[in-house]
């Protein structure tokens, strides 16, 4: 059902609003749907992939499946063991909604609710002007490899070489083709939970096994280092860390991060994916420390960034990978074939971006300041309802929060919230607020909520949020 | 030989002109060098590749490799089963030379000399100006889908609706994502020589084999169906067509694709990829047929096209797959784990180029002009070189020509030309032309001269190699 609920996103996310058909009860078996107790009609939204054959497959078993014409519509094993990406899916799913109608607030996505910072704006425009739109290195242009090397070293305190970057079209690419140029089958990528969405499905693209270690939210979500030592075998090849953590907004103290590279350090096969994305939307007194900077884990580091959450440019599409040079070029390899360079507007309006000054200087600050307002606010607001639990989150711009007292109950004409999806498809209908189930991040008692939106849209939610609660008993539980 | 000499121009693209180190004779066995008889002093362009320990490696047999504090630096055999870019490594190897002093003419980019169309650069302005930088959904905007389905319709007679077009970042994503999709392991990819370099590569990033048909130069370049219908078994799963072609310039007749579409309608497990990117770079009175509007094709067809190549718009990255929704929802959400939506800029800016009108317009149609102009050049150039043998190119803006005649020539200092690698490095070192060797498409007798330069600079290029082949004595054949 949790797959079929999937792929019906998705087949929502490829048309947007085009998608949302409206149907009687009698909903096929492989479609789900969204119904509204009020205000609308049920919408359901029917899904391509489980229709024309899908289901008659399993992944690496091919079984063939004709239609029309006699065309075997089967589809490699890879695609069938590949979740699509739910926060995207339910991004799309939201913004459908909205477009329909629905006075839907969207607090799913993981986008800044800022315009990309003037100077940045400028760098792009003049790129164009100058005709700056040819194709560029496959690595990135020579400046902004630089410009990241530049930074990386006063920022970071991390030494590389121009050659030692792979500019990629955002971060998510970087990070897909670092788990496919060091993962060989049956390789095991060791995971923290909660997760970004993606890091199970890049491992299984690349033919690896995802070994998800839990964290505690009582722990602030962060791995405890006895946990990763004891699941560490011969097949483990990568450790993925996230900090500041998406969907946790959780920072790694150094003090931490030092344990974790003695434990890496005892293992040889062992790399580490430092996925710092997030790294400028930290909240003082918690600072940054990049993994590769940790004694002698320079050489097993491949450290992730890119442009988008600092500088608000997601639609720039533009990351990259710093890391030792032969799996740098590794990776520049794929890239070759799948990609090539990004695009060369995007890549100088990001040396803009990176001559803003330290961490991005007054623009970024400016943005910062105003989430961290955001977060101050929602961690009091759902503080003070019964039966939530918050973690204490030190940067990004997420909270992830235990809704879990919830489950098990009742609303009169919904039936039981049984889990985050659920409770998120519940407050979806009675609130009209978007959030994204922690089941999605590997921890079903969560739910993310995402405070890149204005303090006024997020009062409003989480006066809307709390109403549809304070309709549910809570269940008693232990 | 061949695999380290295309290690070492992968290892310069991924630093530009920083890579190239002047060296004593005595190069290290893994590097390679390309030398010029005057003016310069050897260059060496060392490998990243072969150091640090990958020689140990084979495709399907991962031995550990350690160096430096006990790390293993192994790679995932997928990564050395596949070669990366030789034309985008050339390309890059090229502006690397010309960065360095080298006043080399450049012929071996696949891109336009022309700048983006004015109109098409004002929409991407105008999408920086608007804030128009936040993610779109995966699969692209409706907007520009539905643009592109307009598009379809009007120009090719195919009939495909939004949820049927996925938008990525360059039509080689659309590719790579296609054979990911539908080929399972084991599954033949057949791919008609010469090709375009990343087809055999994609076919082994997806665990496919690559099944090469040669043609030939006296049937311009065209597949024979015949040979087609011999070569396919149970395992075919997908053939892969281009027209206009890169690198022969050859455009398929539509009788031609009536009776390749004939052979592929009696084998139900073979669909087609019909890589249409030169669509519009065509000379009358040759047409372009897409593939899917052939009876019986829809089904079966994955068309690839987009904005590259017609609107001069290399750096904006962006291309599109269309097909049956089965398929294309297969490919998004390989796409949703790897890249997300392509930039929201671009996606505008490709709006405003379907925009220019049918084929693209005044816009297109003096590109394509000033294009014929220098194909009649070249052809009437390099027909009058004795030895040389020329097809009839309707299209794109290549020239695929056999220089085999040249081949067991000696010159002075260069030892013996004994294919269309070292033909071409003596055209670099002699005349300082840039071209790409025939090798890298499949066909060694020949060499691709790209005419996506002025008139003027083609003139100096044919007058330098003219006499640089002039000092060559032509080995008799037969």
């Amino acid at each position: 059902m949790a797959a079929a609920a999937s792929y019906s996103i998705q087949a929502s996310s490829s048309v947007g609003a085009a998608h949302i058909q409206f149907k009687p009860q009698s909903d096929p078996p492989n479609s789900v749907s969204i119904r509204f107790s009020s205000q609308l009609q049920p919408v359901s939204i029917a899904s391509s992939h489980t229709t024309r054959g899908l289901m008659f497959q399993k992944v690496g078993c091919v079984v063939r499946a004709m239609v029309n014409s006699d065309v075997d519509i089967s589809l490699s094993p890879r695609v069938n063991s590949v979740k699509p990406s739910k926060t995207v899916a339910i991004t799309d799913q939201a913004a459908a909604l909205a477009q329909a109608g629905v006075p839907v607030i969207r607090l799913a996505a993981g986008e800044p609710d800022f315009d990309t910072p003037a100077a940045i704006a400028e760098a792009g425009i003049n790129a164009i002007r100058e005709g700056y739109t040819r194709y560029t290195p496959n690595a990135g242009t020579f400046e902004l490899r630089a410009a990241i090397c530049h930074k990386l070293k006063e920022e970071n305190g991390l030494v590389y070489s121009p050659d030692q970057i792979l500019v990629s079209n955002g971060a998510k690419q970087s990070i897909l083709q670092a788990v496919l140029a060091v993962c060989s089958p049956g390789d095991e990528v060791i995971i923290p939970a909660p997760y970004w969405v993606s890091y199970p499905e890049m491992a299984r693209l690349a033919d690896a096994n995802p070994v998800i270690l839990p964290t505690n939210i009582s722990e602030n979500f962060l791995l405890d280092p006895k946990l990763l030592e004891s699941k560490l075998t011969e097949k483990s090849r990568l450790l993925i860390l996230c900090s500041p953590s998406n969907p946790t907004g959780s920072v790694y103290p150094r003090q931490l991060l030092e344990q974790i590279a003695e434990i890496v350090a005892k293992h040889p096969r062992l790399l580490v994916l430092s996925d710092e994305i997030y790294e400028h939307i930290i909240y003082a007194p918690a600072t940054h420390i990049s993994f590769a900077s940790l004694p002698g884990m320079w050489d097993r580091t491949l450290t992730v960034n890119g442009f988008s959450k600092a500088f608000a440019m997601t639609g720039w599409r533009l990351g990259y990978l710093a890391g030792p040079k032969h799996f740098v070029a590794a990776c520049g390899k794929i890239q070759s074939q799948s990609t090539s360079g990004a695009s060369s507007i995007s890549q100088k309006a990001a040396v803009a971006a990176l001559g803003l000054g330290y961490a991005g200087g007054e623009a970024v600050a400016t943005m910062v300041k105003a989430f961290r307002e955001r977060r101050d606010y929602l961690v009091k607001s759902f503080g003070e309802i019964k039966g939530v639990k918050i973690s204490e989150p030190w940067g990004a711009f997420y909270l992830f929060m235990d809704f879990s007292s919830f489950y098990g109950s009742k609303f009169d004409g919904f039936g039981v919230i049984d889990g985050s999806e659920s409770l998120c498809r519940y407050l979806l209908d009675k609130a009209q607020v978007a959030l994204v189930p922690g089941d999605a991040f590997g921890d079903n008692t969560c739910i993310r909520i995402s405070y890149a939106e204005s303090l006024g849209i997020l009062q409003e939610a989480a006066s809307r949020i709390k109403a549809a609660l304070s309709s549910l008993k809570p269940a008693i539980h232990g």
